[in-house]
Parts: structure tokens; sequence; C-alpha cells
């Protein structure tokens, strides 16, 4: 059996001058190769018809199927659906059911129809239409030579719905994938020269068709160990036991799972609730967390004392404590973290207080200085962090490495 | 004078399964359109050799420039250097200066260099080779049939270092580049059709060598006017005043800049601070405005009060409102609004409660309703959204709105 192979091409100007991040193609990507389909490549073309038309051939000869996005919006820079027409030999027909479908959405959202959208359930003759259950554009299911092209629109929660309950069910029931065998493992506290070099023997004897893939994020690397066919599946259970092994003592996790749904599980099981006081972080521990659907069964909130006379007024800490040992301190993130859970009533706890930058470093706290505090109804653990230069990456490192840091205590 | 054509290649696997965001193409095509050159194709694929050959005949087909990056490390699965002596017809010779740059980079480091390291010196034969300032990999520069094609590492420091001190200059130099002329709009207030409908006369009227394009994100759409040659510049100032013109009403922001920097400077302009309380963004209104560097200056903190215990005990918001109107009514959100910028000691304050999903929705109030009340010294804006079914959609699509509903108070 041969490995069914997917392009994906991202249609878009707006791409090509470099004004969004191309983020949709490593969603699809994820998810296809986790279904056993071989992402051959990503090809992002601009609106023209000559460009897409390209993209088609070029596509098709290195592909069994194309997973086009973006261009299919109502207004008239969207050229896809007549190059489709032209390039699949047919004529944009009217189709009831994807009028009833945008009245249903205009009516949900309470806008009034105008032509334009109206032009949306116009869609090629010869191709299956896939209704849009959350937007307006259709989705254009072509077949030609056992080949297929899909083409969805490229708002990304659009596109997530479509491709989760639509497109990957029909791809999966119609080709019979190879099995992507992988396993997963969160390390942390390394950095990936160093892991490097402890995996080399593991990856020299490693056989030829199983692949180890480093992925760092923000102080957290994630492995993944893989390779294709069902034939490999004892000797993938083999491997994963000599990995785990490896890097036992650095392992967070041994799932695919995001910190904050490891945290938020954490927290259900023990029926144990979560709050948190963060400073640098500016709210985004709070936000990472209530990005888990169901959240409020175990987070109750945050206090972001950004200024200091927050931390006073709000959580209460002892303005003395600030000015002795500074906001950025043991002292104050400590108090942070009981004050938290105290005022919010909550079972556990994470404080954080640091530099971001690109100022406000000073010689003995230099930019990148963190202070992080987790607590638990039985523990306390305080902790300082030296990270980077970056705002951005201090402000990320600092979210990871609080949800790591609680994790740690409730696992 | 005709445009010059540049094609970007991200070469590796990483991307292609989806475990990496190519982030790196987004930021050379914005540089690269910044000074005049137009970029046909961002074309991405895996660490083969076959693929890398077809990935460079099909961009020679269209682009006068191909940018590389990638698949150049000192591990084992890096085959683009081998596979470039293929293409260019050429072989690897050992080169001292790389070595030197090597051995500088590993002192600084304090690393102990290796043979895998040390292979990284051998270049091919009939390109010309650049120092990488900043990393081990050496910069491939080739010349056939007066086309070019630059190889250079895919680590974002280390490409951004080679292309702003290297790659761009000589590209400048050795190309006479055509001028990106453009203007952005942002709009609010109005659906993508709706906004199209009444741009039709507009862009009826825009000469053939003008693009609009609509880049809508979560509640917003910036309109992008341009246009490529100075020749144009007068002309653009007359398409740019009638564009204006056409959607003055719905005009955010004449700029390029996103909603927390628009309101970090109004506020900062003010002398005014700002404070939040927030239910279902669960912090990330304030996560937002404090990704602005030196957001202190104005910004003091939000209570993100995600329980309702956590309204009333810390925000003291009357726990009888709740009862009678519910967490999400203009009722409790207006004393979220009013609290917090008591306790916080703020001028101004933002509050938002609503109800992200996928699960709490009633009748009375679906998935997607949203209360946000905004508030200044002399005035209180107490508004109701009513959003779609995705949390995430809720979640993005109500930060924008708060801060755009506290944006239209002060400008």
């Amino acid at each position: 059996m041969k490995k069914v192979k997917i392009e994906i091409i991202p249609i878009g100007d707006e791409i090509l001058i470099g004004q969004i991040i191309d983020t949709n193609s490593a969603w699809m990507a994820t998810k296809l190769t986790r279904e056993g389909f071989e992402i051959v490549a990503i090809s992002t073309v601009g609106d023209r018809a000559d460009s897409i038309m390209k993209a088609l051939d070029i596509a098709f000869s290195r592909a069994d199927i194309v997973l086009m996005t973006g261009g299919v919006g109502p207004t008239k820079d969207d050229i896809t659906k007549t190059t489709l027409c032209n390039y699949f030999n047919t004529r944009l027909v009217f189709d009831d059911t994807v009028l009833e479908n945008i009245n249903r959405i205009f009516a949900h959202k309470k806008h009034v129809l105008n032509e334009l959208t109206r032009n949306q359930a116009l869609v090629p003759e010869n191709c299956t239409v896939i209704q849009n259950r959350v937007g307006t554009a259709p989705v254009l299911w072509f077949e030609q030579n056992r080949k297929i092209l899909v083409s969805m629109p490229g708002v990304p929660f659009e596109m997530k719905t479509i491709m989760t309950d639509e497109v990957i069910p029909r791809l999966k029931k119609q080709f019979q994938s190879i099995d992507y065998l992988k396993c997963s493992f969160l390390v942390a506290g390394i950095t990936e020269s160093a892991l490097a070099t402890r995996l080399a023997d593991f990856e020299a004897q490693l056989p030829g068709n199983f692949s180890l893939a480093y992925l760092p994020s923000y102080g957290l690397i994630r492995l993944r160990l893989s390779a294709w066919g069902n034939e490999n599946s004892s000797e993938m259970e083999i491997q994963k036991e000599k990995l785990k092994n490896t890097v036992k003592d650095i392992i967070v996790d041994a799932s695919d799972k995001s910190l904050e749904t490891i945290l938020g599980e954490a927290l259900r099981s023990k029926k144990l609730t979560l709050s948190t006081a963060e400073s640098c972080t500016g709210g985004n521990i709070a936000h990472r967390i209530t990005l888990i659907p169901g959240a409020s069964d175990y987070f109750k909130g945050s206090i972001v004392s950004y200024a200091n006379q927050v931390k006073s007024d709000i959580l209460g800490i002892d303005s003395k404590a600030i000015e002795r040992y500074g906001a950025v301190s043991q002292e104050v993130v400590g108090q942070m973290a009981q004050s938290a859970s105290k005022k919010l009533k909550t079972d556990c706890s994470v404080a954080v207080s640091g530099i971001a930058g690109p100022t406000g470093g000073t010689p003995d706290k230099p930019v990148g200085t963190v202070w992080i505090c987790t607590k638990t109804p039985t523990e306390i653990v305080t902790k300082k962090y030296q990270f980077g230069t970056s705002r951005e990456e201090n402000i990320n490192r600092t979210v990871n490495m609080a949800l790591l840091q609680m994790i740690k205590m409730l696992i």
C-alpha cells in the first residue's frame, strides 16, 4: 500500500505580501499527518487565475489530493471559483441549498443579505457542494481521474470546522491511508543541543524508516518519534520504551496535549480549583487556561496586578516588601500566590512577577528575570528563572514555565 | 520597467507535518515587498532531493530570484547542499573562511567543534559564499542565466540577520526594483459583503494597475489599496482620498497599527490610565494590551472574574444583581466597569461578560452573547453583541470589539 499524498494550496495576496502569517497550513498538516496522510508540499500563490491554474497543475503532478484554502469570500478579488470552473471545464450554477445556508447564517447574525453574498450560492456545476455550517462560502469538492480537489474558505475557524466535520471524515472513507505511527514526549529543563547529545546513541540505533523530530517551543521541547505503516507497530513499542528511558527524568507528559489541557485534567481529577496573580504576563496565563472549554469548572479568576499599587490595593501585598525587595522578588511573588488563593477562594494558585522588557532591567535584575510561585493546599514552590531579551519570548516562556511548575505539583 | 519576481522555498519536513508554523516567509515577504520586489509564490517542500529539485525547476519558471530557507544545519537529514551541487552541476569543496567563521562562533559559545559541524565548511565550488555572522551554516549565492538562487539557514534569527545585512542590500544593488505603494484603512461595524457593495463604484473606477484587498479579522476589516511604481504616486493620493471618503464613517484608523497600539497611543497622549474586568475573555484583553512595550505607563491591571463569586468578592458586584439579571447582563457588566476603575484607581476601564461556548447558552442568551462596557472619566457605554458559536471566535471577537469600543471613546 502506498502513502496517500496531499498538497495544500493557500491562496491569497495577503500571505505573499507578508500581511498575515499562514497558520492554517500547519493546523491542517498536523491533523492530516495524524490521520496517516502525507503532506508533500504547501504552495502559496496569489489571487490570480494564471497563478492558481499553474499551482493546480503542479499539485496534481505530485499529489492525490489537493486542499485549497482562501480566495472564496464574497468580494470580487476572490477569483478562485471562476478559475476552478475553467480548470474543470464547467460553469457556475445557482444552488438553492447554499442560499438556504447563507440565509440561515445571516438570520442568526441579524445581517441583511445583499447581492454579493447571494452570489456565493453560485457554484461550479460538476462538483459536490458541502455546506459550510459556520460561514457563507460553500465547500467545493471536485473529483477527476481518481484525484480530489477541495476548495474551502481561508477563515481559520471556518476552515477548522469544515476540515474536522466534513473533509477529513470523507477523505478517510475514500482513501485507505497508511497508518502513521507516532509517539510524543513533552520534555522540559534541557536545551535542544543538550537533548540532541543525550539522544545521539538512540538516534544512531533507530531503524531507517523511523524518524525523530524535535519541536522546541518557549522552554519546552516536544519529541516526536514516527514511522509509516502498521508493520512497524511492534518495533515502535520497543523504540518508544527506549526513548522514554533515555529522557525519563525530563518528561512532562507522554501525549500531544497542551500544557493547559494537562493542567485542567489534573485539577479536575483532583477536584481542585485554581486562580492566578499575574504581573509580567498581563493575564496571559489566565487566558491560556480559559481557552479550554469547561475551564470554569476549576478556574475561578485572576488578578492582573500590572502596577505595584494594584499589588497592594487588591492583593494586599505589603508595600514595604515591594519597596524592600522589589516587585520582582521571591517575597512579593510568594505573597501574590498566597493572596490569590485566599481572595479568590481557590485551592491552588499561580503567581508571576518579572521583567518582560525591552526596558526595565537593572544589573541585578536584567530583562528576562522572572519569579514564579505555585501553591497547592499542601505545598508552595517559589522559583527564579532567567529568560531572554525579547518581550514576546519572555511572556510566552513565563506562561509555559508557570503552567509547568503548577502541573509538576499536581501529577 | 518590470517587477522583479521572487519565490520563497522553505525546506523542512517539520513544516509539512505541522510541527512548526512557517513565520519566516511572512517576515521575508514583508521586507521584500517593502523594497519593491514581488513575491509570486511560497513553496514549502520536504527534506528530499527530488522534492527540492522539482521545486527549483518550478520556481525558476516563474521567478527571477529564488530564496531558499532551511535544510542547511549540521544534522544528517540536511541534504540541501548536495542537492544544490547536483542542480548546478558542481561539487563540494572545503572553504577555509567558512571554517574560520565556524571556529569564531564556537569559541564564542564555548562549544566543542565536532565533525558534523566541521562539514559545514564544505561548499559548492561555483557559488559565492557569504559568511553567516551569527551561525555556522554559510549562505550560498548562485547565479545562472541572469537568475539568482540564495540558500540560507532557516533559524529565524540567523535568517533575519542574513537577509537584512547581506541578501536584501545585494538584491537591491543588482536589481532595480519598483516601489510598492500602499495605504491601509482599518474599518469596523460592517460585514465584508456589505463593505464590498459599498465599495463597488470605487472599485469600478479604480485604475487597472491598482488593487484593493479586504483582510477581515474577528469583526474588523483591513482595506489595503496598492499599486506598483512611483509613477502612480499622485494617482495613489487621489484614490486614497476617494477610498477614505467612501468609508469615512466606519474608519477606525488609517495605518497598519494593531488595535492595542492605537489604544495605547490614545491613552498615552491623553494621559489616561486603564484597567479591565474580564469574564469570558479570561484575561486576553489585558494580555493583548500588555503585549505593547511600555504598556505599564497607562495599564494598571485587571480582575479576571471568571467565577461569579469573584465578581462579588473582589469586584463587589451586588450578588442580587447577578441573581436577578444574570452575569451576562447590562447591569453586571456596568458594575464590573465601575468597580474596576474604582478599585484599580484608573481613569478608564473595560469590562466584558459573555458566553464563549460551546456550552452555557440559553434560549434567551445563546452562546456568543456578550455585554461590553467601556468607561472614561466622563462617559459610559454599555453594549450587547451577538457573536458566533465558536469559543475561539467569540473570545477573539470580544477582545477586538472591547478594544474598539474603548478606542472610539478616546479618539
